[in-house]
């Protein structure tokens, strides 16, 4: 899965971290393959079923300029067959693990097989960005955010350079990142470290490394100092709606215990009825129909922190902006109060332990933490990051990234094809 | 010179074109060495003098992602010396030429030569830009108006990565685009075709291609509909001011006609106090102290047009965008006058006649238009090309580029240090 890791990710991680101290965890094994294959078990005996993913360290960011869409279009093109396996899936560990490696270098990607899915992913995108003016806004709004950073692409690739993509493309992109060396094997469920590695160096031990992998350098960001907004007009909207980015440290890229503080401080500010945009917008002051606000820590690079809102009819853009930033303004002067902040901190846990029984989650977390550069410690002990936070740190995660400057504003208008006023 | 020519050169084509049909053009020689260099030999035999330039077909756009930079680097590593010339210069023909075939692939770029040049560069980038609030408001709303294309880095780098260059970046980089076969001399003043043939052939003949050119693919735009703004808070700014950039056609990719109407549209609109914007922000409704647009068409790929205002101190920002819109609006809906039209042609064509004494600038107009893509007899058409500009032209021009969705706007703001509230 090539693509960067959105926010229902990052709620999961929160509910996936503490189980590990509270019993799995422990018994969490890692090791490494003779080919360079990582391999983490997470042995989950409760159920006989096991869940199986291989992570490959490779997204939308690693494209080459000009070649948008690549990393999804392999994610696609990685269920084609292979010489070995033409087409047929298998329920079995090991077969599934002999159809998992035998792709991982001996995908066939002819043209009568990479055409016919350009098209798919081409339909995809229309149906997901082209016809969705909110995806639409999100789209030119990262493009806006990052300055210089390769994130300021689409995930799925600008839609000109998605369908300038061809075999060649995808064969060089297939060659250059889908090797052993630069991938995660991630199996959690009824089985045992042993079987897992007996297993996996008879099926992915055979694979040989095709490419030696490099340091993931993107162009990184100047320095950001201008607020930005965009407005994206379009007929079909119905119901107007702003949000922020503010470009913040991801958990790869902060210090230690800011991305967590901004963990909690996205939490207060923007999770759920008793959140602060909540609470005042649409609660006490009435002029939103939702607010909220979202982080995702899981990223090589910095990333970002979105607030958004939903005004209620007689509320204008402008008008709710004003309100959502008096919230911000006194987040930033006057920090969370202790009792929130424990608040906050009991919720993320306990999220944690309820979710607990969701055994593709729990791997699903793992392999997005490795993938952009976490160990399995680091998750193991992301709740005891959690408790270290000090409101002082959120206030302090507060003041110094919620700063406009480092900031693009989105409006969703309908189009009232009076496009020389601003709306 | 690896820059983005700015509009002064816009302005000045204007200034040459025409006398290329009044005597000097026709006497223009234009050949290819075997090694491939192109060469342009304009005869002006008023004074014994001769302008000699070489540009090479390289620009910061076709710089690798990450190493912003290089080519401004580059230009200053141009004036170092060669194995053969270790420093110096020369006066004459032949030792000019002599001395610039020799540093077309010999430049000797040892550290002690690169890293001096580097803090250079720094200091430049210091003095111009990062002291400059205009000029960093300017580097935000390039960034913001190209949402994929490199024409959105700055020329001269990001701080950041201009840190980073080195002697192997710059002599990957020279290797790479410094050759003869990606080169165009052009020769104007006191010579004939044969003189500087013979000449060429002694010394810029000699020099072998070191590299095979490729065509210059950038990444393009993705379809922009949803218009930008960025504000710029800096506590020295003294004068607020506001800018647009609309993206619009070259006149490598517009199609035959439509560049010359973004000349005039852009010359009717902003140049001089005739201009429609300077007599009714400045002279009708004195909201502005002053107000303008400009169009440079010379760039290989979509470039901008921008429109610019300073509003008189009891003006806002968002009184005088109001008040320029409109300027926009009735120019979009009504179109421009046959009148105004004559005006700006034969103002525009008699620039030309006027400015035809400078020699340099008559190069610097060939070099530049041939250095992205056009022919000698693309320049010396240009004033017939005006000629046959329409008064409906013009207004479809402005109709189908004054977009709002393909622009961004950019407001340079005193800093009050609130920055939480919008300015």
């Amino acid at each position: 899965m090539p693509k960067r890791l959105t926010l229902a990710l990052a709620a999961l991680a929160a509910a996936f971290a503490a189980p590990a101290l509270a019993g799995i965890g422990p018994q969490i094994a890692n090791f490494t393959l003779s080919n360079g294959l990582e391999v983490i078990v997470i042995p989950d005996h409760r159920a006989p079923v096991v869940t199986h993913m291989v992570w490959y360290k490779v997204g939308s960011a690693d494209e080459t300029p000009g070649k948008s869409g690549l990393a999804h279009f392999l994610e696609h093109l990685m269920f084609k067959g292979t010489a070995k396996n033409p087409a047929g899936r298998f329920s079995q560990l090991k077969d599934m693990m002999e159809f998992e490696a035998d792709r991982m270098t001996g995908l066939v990607l002819t043209d009568e097989v990479v055409r016919p899915e350009l098209n798919v992913v081409l339909e995809e995108q229309n149906m997901r960005v082209a016809n969705n003016p909110a995806a639409r806004l999100g789209e030119q709004m990262d493009a806006a955010l990052y300055l210089n950073h390769p994130y300021g692409r689409p995930v799925i690739g600008w839609r000109h350079e998605i369908e300038q993509l061809n075999r060649d493309g995808a064969l060089e992109f297939y060659r250059r990142f889908y090797t052993p060396n630069n991938a995660i094997l991630v199996v959690a469920g009824d089985v045992t470290p042993e079987e897992v590695r007996a297993l996996a160096q008879e099926t992915y031990g055979k694979v040989p490394r095709v490419a030696e992998t490099k340091p993931r350098l993107r162009p990184q960001e100047p320095v950001q100092e201008a607020p930005r907004t965009v407005t994206l007009a379009d007929p079909r909207v119905t119901q107007p709606s702003l949000s922020r980015y503010y470009l913040v440290p991801s958990s790869t890229t902060a210090p230690a215990g800011e991305s967590e503080a901004l963990d909690l401080l996205t939490h207060i500010l923007g999770h759920g009825p008793n959140s602060r945009l909540y609470r005042t917008l649409v609660v006490d002051k009435g002029v939103a129909v939702s607010a909220g606000a979202s982080y995702d820590g899981t990223a090589v690079d910095n990333t970002r922190l979105s607030v958004f809102g939903t005004p209620k009819p007689e509320t204008s853009l402008p008008q709710l902006e004003e309100a959502i930033d008096a919230v911000l303004a006194d987040l930033i002067d006057n920090g969370v109060t202790a009792e929130e902040l424990e608040r906050a901190k009991s919720r993320m846990i306990a999220n944690a332990v309820y979710a607990n029984d969701n055994q593709r989650m729990l791997a699903q977390w793992y392999g997005a933490s490795l993938a952009t550069g976490a160990t399995v410690e680091d998750v193991r002990a992301w709740p005891d990051r959690i408790r270290l936070v000090t409101a002082d740190a959120v206030r302090d995660a507060a003041r110094r990234w919620l700063d406009k400057r480092r900031s693009v504003t989105g409006y969703l208008v309908k189009d009232t094809r009076h496009e020389e006023k601003r709306s």
